[in-house]
């Protein structure tokens, strides 16, 4: 089994529609090439005892957890709030932290700008790739900010810290010109004979049928045979383009 | 307390970052106008338990949940046996879409295409705006296909059957030069004054400092009321423009 991973999503801006939800797709491209397969997102709305039965459900079924957003100096921003709660730990002013927020703002510093440096009890600075901006880590959960730039790279900045010598997610596919009715018993010939490969179909939209066939798996040999022997039980004019 | 709504994802080619989820956001917004409010959106992979488990717990915690996704007649089409399994039903064909698949597809008809007829047992076929393609009703969970435009389309049939009389929800809001160190004090007096008006605070990502600062809610006029006390409290050079 590859080792897994949750996104919690909070935010009231993407709930009513007022933000396009941009940062678990970020996670699920990051975490491929790691071998380490994303399982579930969850969005919900900026809440505390939300956020902690989120954070307590997802972090003990999955390897790895990362929260998005609500971790500004904003009444809204109750992220660290809510793992506190769902922790059992108190919310602490990081004396780290504030020593970085006060020599970055200087003498614009305000209370609000300290808000920042309250952390859960017992939160790990990662410093990664942002020493001045470090991530805050609870054991297997990781709190990232919301705004779409700045999650991705402070993700990019945990890569490190989440290779773990897995092998990297292979994905093969086959674009096919027919209707995912003509192709079903096809595919269920395939699907039986590898079921070490993930098989999916995805019908396009357009004036006639195509559907994109794709294999996803660890084992890139098993990938590779997997579409071969499905392009094989293709009448050969369906295949629009494979790779 | 406004009607609430959900909606569950099903599709491993989400959580694989094969494809840019687009339908909770057409759901956010499509709901607004009917002053539903969405309060949960989770994204699994095609697998029949977890469908069950979580439309179980969605539809028992919410007015109305919405399923995006595996509707299709591939073998990774699960929903229908996912929904199943969690009301405890079983899976049927139905007359009316097999009578329905029939005509479409005429004499190019496959066993494949029949499978599209198989519904959860008790299933109500909502016609709407497109009676060719009933979309799927067991009690509060609607069952949409994942393809947006198709998604979009149903979901816009449904309109009419979710309108109940409630008020729209209202959104204005103001984009100011200023970063939210100094906003908050700010933000926190006029959440405290209009507690019945959501208030959210979105920074930008760029050379300077921008953040929209939000106002949502039921009753236009107290809306309007908290964007007017929370301007008039700025200094108006960080007033770039409201709306």
């Amino acid at each position: 089994m590859s080792r897994t991973a949750a996104v919690l999503v909070i935010g009231n801006e993407i709930l009513s529609g007022k933000v396009r939800e941009a940062n678990a797709l970020a996670v699920a491209v990051a975490l491929r090439p790691l071998g380490i397969a994303l399982r579930r997102v969850v969005v919900i709305p900026d809440d505390v005892d939300a956020i902690a039965a989120e954070v307590n459900a997802l972090r003990a079924t999955h390897d790895f957890v990362f929260t998005s957003g609500g971790v500004g100096p904003t009444h809204d921003d109750v992220t660290v709030a809510g793992i506190a709660r769902g922790l059992g730990r108190a919310v602490v002013r990081s004396a780290e932290v504030e020593g970085k927020l006060r020599s970055h703002y200087g003498a614009r510093l305000t209370e609000g700008h300290l808000r920042m440096a309250d952390v859960v009890d017992g939160t790990e600075l990662w410093a990664g790739a942002s020493p001045d901006w470090p991530t805050m880590v609870l054991g297997n959960v990781f709190v990232l900010p919301g705004v779409p730039e700045i999650f991705a790279y402070k993700l990019a900045g945990l890569v490190p810290r989440l290779r773990g010598g897995d092998a990297p997610f292979v994905l093969r596919s086959v674009e096919c010109r027919a209707d995912e009715g003509h192709l079903a018993p096809l595919l269920d010939a395939v699907v039986a004979a590898f079921p070490d490969v993930a098989v999916g179909s995805y019908p396009g939209w357009g004036s006639e049928p195509r559907v994109r066939i794709t294999f996803d798996g660890l084992d890139a040999t098993r990938v590779g045979a997997a579409l071969t022997a499905f392009e094989s039980s293709l009448p050969p004019d369906w295949i629009v383009a494979s790779d």
